[in-house]
């Protein structure tokens, strides 16, 4: 026995109990009452604390070009962050070159990401091209442990009607499923051009261009498409009310459809892009109305929402700002990674949503629906992923206590209740009490099957 | 007092009464028990028979240029054969070119329909660009009395969907209205390709080629564009089950949307494709499964159809015959126009509605929606366009009865129970008892205002 | 010729047209454009007026016992202020007495009206006893003209489910349709009980212990019931939110459900039992909430409300006076009849709805619902019962200027925009600018029949 | 370590994983990999075996006194065949008597069950007499760990709409919960007095007594009145379309409404009362058509269902056949607590749901929801009541077979696939291949609390 976490109080989405939980070689050996330990383990007393499986972040973008630039955290800072905030395991977006074959994208990205990363990891490909055959380049990656693809349906480079139909037809045939970036492009590419022609150039204008409905809309059509298909569809990201109604509707009718949301539409409603600051917040979709972050939360309540991920993408403030005349420069993302998992909790404590709920959300729901068959669990058998959790704790974020390279976070002066005290990845120690503990390339990257 | 029709049952949807009614200068005079003729008045004796309001097609496609031919009816042929199906008032798509005015549009088509037309006529205006300043051509239109335009969601010269929402959010400001064919564009595209790649070319294939929910993705769409902008929306030919459930919603939702079905939805299924003479039945959308025919039936006695007109655009065999190796050859189109009135009529007497929700579809909601103050009920002071039908009389359709240029009718075969004797257009006979009695060039445009 | 209505804007649920009207013998002549009067015919000249059929309303109680007195209008005076408030048609309800044949219950009550009305009038029959075959009772008067019948599923002397059931179920087989007030008898007496014994005895206590959903939960259950057994179903003053959109779902299914809605639900609140005067706004069901209030208006508008009747049963201040100190000793009810048709065209001046919503809700529907073949419209063969109406006249309610024998109203200071300037029963002159023109004994009871 | 289970797969509603179990004193105490006995440990080798939580069943009537008969299993009988059927906690209803106190009824049935019981057991209470302050003699009840009550809307000794109502009131100040028995008792005595006395009298009338819809109503009314109070519900029996579409909208409206369904409604259809041993299925409910046994299943699948039990209340052939001339005679109620468990698993087994769901709704949400903290899962701490399962094992369900005291089965017949082949009761096996290892007096009453 390497570690033994004892008189904790262990949390899964079926409830809490008191027990404890030791590992060997990385892995979860027993969970019980009393256990006792060798000479050599190394024993944590988690009395008053939750004994949670570490999250899993679906939705990031590390070491990303955007709009003339790269998103400020690369993998290795990315995933020190996600470890201090509980994160155990980071689903990055390869996006595939033009005329590139998909297992080719997944190794081009992973020679970047494996040298870095701080924590176990996993990619989505991001699928830009699907002519001359590309299609069934799929089918590689899929048999490689990569069997998650996401299509924009917004942006210049995310792909038509025509092409997202074949890939959610193609997913169905090898067992892979697809998500989407549903808003609808036409109609922000109108609104765009107007507001810049009739002077209408501040970060507010970036959420007039992308009102509400641009997402059910784009939502709708997609749902439309896996339902005439009966292929499994992935929405990421869903924060207006429009649209996880829509995605409400259709799983009460059978389509499978999953939802995502993010903890930015939980917290924050578009008023923050009358602030001063409004250019830091922008990311796409926006944050979206009151009645949208409401309907977010009943969504949740409801057991309608599937999973939380970050869609962590943040720029440093020189580059927000150069979009200060015009929205369109901003590149759109914000930081997220180190504050999701601290900030449901917390939302939970505050009596929002359960902790239980947390847990499916940010660690059981995503493991499964992404095929990690070792992770989001405290079982037996399954990777020591494990965050000790002190519901008592009081927190305020500030950057200066994140672990991000970005230099200001949108979370700033939150406060939060409860925070994590301890983060194990593999049953290694990688975040204690606010400090980093962990090391470059420690992570491996998660093959997966859908099966 | 010129005409005097007495003794007939007058049908309004609002119910039946007897009365006689009284026609001067072509505009219904005086409505009455035992009305008193002149000795000039020409005296027709309805007794036993039903006294309605003609017929308004909102749909037709005279004389049009399509995949290398023209409709088969020009707009003299067309409009005779209206008549003779107890339709008084014809709606013809005048299609814009590229770089061309929308008055312009109008004007070019109607120096064509002029001098043909045997009844009265108005048009539409289908938008194909909407670049350089053409949108704001509109206006004019719309100050020449024509305030209803179309954009197509499918076929190449139709809109994207920024150019949608642009009509849309333009026909708001100027009291205009926009109707879709909602198909689409991208997954019929597929499809299509997929099976002639396949050496699937039959007309089968242009039906599977366009799913049942390729309709109500696009009528959703469209909807949600609509609902957005608070812009009223009109969706022609609806004909899938999805599509007119999802309109039944919005109206439920207060979006101010209208359905118009076509008779050849209501009468024939997808089964007409595996026929020997299946091209005659290609058109756009095809015709649906059962549950979809039954789902309109359903949406007419519910009050959620609110128009029926033809989509009137019949072709030669000879020219369907060039898609025998290939569909997508095949014209798109059928006859229809004769046939809207006696079929609906006919199938109120036979059950499946009644006759005063007939009157609603093809003539009351059609002339208000339209803009045509002066058509569509049987009052004093508006157009006296009547029908003297009786509901008693057994009849046969067979191309040799009808009256269109074309060389043959799907409806070939449909025994009617119930058939008009008369049609008059403003006071004037131009059917009576099989024969066509107008005139080439009786016609003229009717003026419209949406206020 | 012997009345000539000449100028005047028509008005029917299909629309407004400019024409003359003329009578004779009591019924509607002739419609049309200059209509030649006789030298015998009186002329009305109705420029700039609206020329509207009376309205029908289909729910009062005249002369009715109720809590130790009788309402305070007999026959004469509640037709009476009927006729000058432009209604010309007036329903009331015979309630059956213990071990009465139904039919009985009708001649027994039309003994008293007969010699009083002052305009046309009908019965609906409320059940209190279908022991000892009564329920069979029910085929005469159907027989004899009265195809209508009412059960109370609150108070005493109402039905219990057992009986409702088979009351539907005969209906069904008789060609009868019956009515319900809908509130749950038991949770009421509950409330009631508690809210007495807690000394909590003000008139706002009658609106707390008949809580928003007992009507609705009532409704849901008549409409299960006339849902399984096919059978017709009309809901009387439905105030409630959940109660109306609990009918449209039942619509939207297909079930005959039709629902009456009150001025009084349209126009007040709840709050009203907070007033000073509270005790005079006791009727039951009582005013709801603002939100039910919207919500009938929403289907007003949706056309999910089928009629609007008065519910008309007032009580003279020193009776409602007797509940000051119990809210159950204040007698249930207050005037209308003459408020109905005036309030409800002023609302549709004022923008809520459409007069021709206002004369589809208060003449047309209630005509066809409650089979009175010759009333509701403004058709040549049909009774003249005429309302002409000045739209642009201001009228401030006050109760000197009105017609009941009751002391006070409701609608004391509303201002009103236009009013009926005369009315006409079957061609006689009954009301003229504020005064009442009739006479006493003048009204006939109308036959009836629902098919 | 008393015992260790090894090699078996744990089951979840979360998922199944491989580990070993081990117990102490009666109490899970460790989950592990490889954990190491004692000498004194007797070891279970599960290798190819599932290792389930034991199911709880919320609705069995053991020694019920009806219809002049007692049902056929006493508490020993009863709970023998629900261990040997892997059921290791059975809820009684103890009902009311007129003028007693409701923890004098737990009381006076605990006297007779404790002696008996050959596994853990609770009470609810049926609630007959709420009058004389008897209301709050809940209290009592809750206290001492009974806060689950159900109400009876059918039968002469159930309750009024207004004690029902105050129940439910009541029951939400305390902490308590109350459950229905749901369907329109006025509408039931209607149909069958006529059934009666048209000579209809053979068990199918017995189900045409009890439409479908008389659930449905009963739902609605109960669920309306949660709503209003916002107490909770719990629906027992559910077996309608209706019905179970109802709580899944009132559940969306965020209605805390539980339903609970039958193994019989879930296999058996009405046919069943065309057969000649109709009178054995006679159980109120009585079972549905096939539409209500499909939509229960979708919403199993769907988690509207939340638990699955058995209303177990057989009576003897004999005693069934007293009805032959007259299915009011025959005593309602069928055997199944011995099926319950190994029928829902094959089911799982042959896909129409999976075992995970299962384990949800027959022994993880009956725990939940009933307050049971230490029992329905298998987790350190909790009770070991632990079920070990052959998925493979064939088995045929023959009365033979049955460790009841009844001396039929409607389940005759029915193939399983899987089958348990042990079963453990707070550690101590119960039930070995087929045989009762158990004892009478075993069982302990479980002190609940819902808080």
């Amino acid at each position: 026995m390497d570690l033994l976490i004892k008189n904790g109080t262990l949390v899964s989405s079926s409830g809490k109990y008191k027990a404890d939980i030791s590992v060997v070689n990385g892995v979860i050996s027993e969970i019980g009452k009393n256990l006792i330990p060798d000479k050599a383990t190394k024993v944590v007393d988690a009395t008053g604390k939750l004994v949670l499986p570490g999250a899993i972040d679906l939705h990031t973008h590390l070491a990303m070009p955007f709009g003339g630039t790269v998103s400020a955290d690369d993998y290795f800072a990315g995933t020190r962050a996600a470890v201090c905030g509980g994160t155990t395991t980071v689903f990055d977006f390869a996006l595939q070159d033009f005329n590139e074959s998909i297992l080719d994208t997944v190794k081009r990205r992973d020679a970047i990401c494996a040298p870095d990363a701080a924590c176990d990891y996993a990619f989505h490909v991001g699928i830009k091209d699907l002519s001359n055959g590309l299609l069934t380049t799929m089918d590689d990656a899929v048999k490689f442990g990569v069997p998650t693809f996401k299509a924009f349906m917004v942006y210049d480079f995310g792909v038509q009607d025509g092409d997202l139909f074949r890939l959610l037809e193609h997913s169905k045939k090898i067992g892979a499923r697809v998500s989407v970036h549903a808003e609808n492009r036409d109609a922000i590419a109108v609104l765009t051009k107007r507001f810049l022609e009739e002077g209408k150039t501040s970060a507010w204008y970036h959420y007039m261009s992308r009102p509400e409905w641009v997402e059910e809309e784009a939502d709708i059509r997609a749902i439309n498409f896996a339902k005439a298909l009966g292929a499994p569809l992935y929405i990421v990201h869903v924060g207006s009310k429009g649209g996880i109604e829509a995605i409400e509707r259709a799983k009460k009718e059978g389509v499978e459809v999953y939802a995502e949301t993010c903890p930015q539409y939980l917290e924050f409603t578009s008023d923050v892009y009358k602030r001063t600051d409004a250019r830091d917040f922008v990311c796409s979709p926006p944050m979206k109305g009151k009645k949208s972050k409401d309907a977010l939360w009943r969504a949740i309540n409801m057991g309608v929402v599937d999973t939380v991920a970050t869609d962590h993408c943040p720029f440093q403030k020189t580059e927000k700002d150069w979009g200060k005349d015009d929205f369109t420069k901003i590149p759109n993302g914000c930081a997220g990674v180190e504050n999701m998992y601290p900030y449901m909790l917390s939302e939970a404590n505050k009596g929002k949503t359960t902790i239980e709920t947390v847990v499916k959300l940010c660690s059981e729901n995503p493991a499964k629906l992404s095929g990690c068959k070792k992770k989001g669990f405290l079982k037996p058998g399954y990777d020591a992923d494990i965050v000790i959790y002190d519901p008592k704790l009081d927190f305020t974020i500030t950057n200066e206590k994140m672990h991000s390279d970005c230099d200001h976070t949108i979370w700033e002066g939150k406060k939060l209740k409860g925070y994590p005290v301890m983060t194990f990845s593999r049953g290694r120690l990688v975040y204690e009490n606010g400090e980093f503990k962990g090391e470059r390339g420690w992570g491996k990257m998660v093959k997966r099957s859908l099966k």
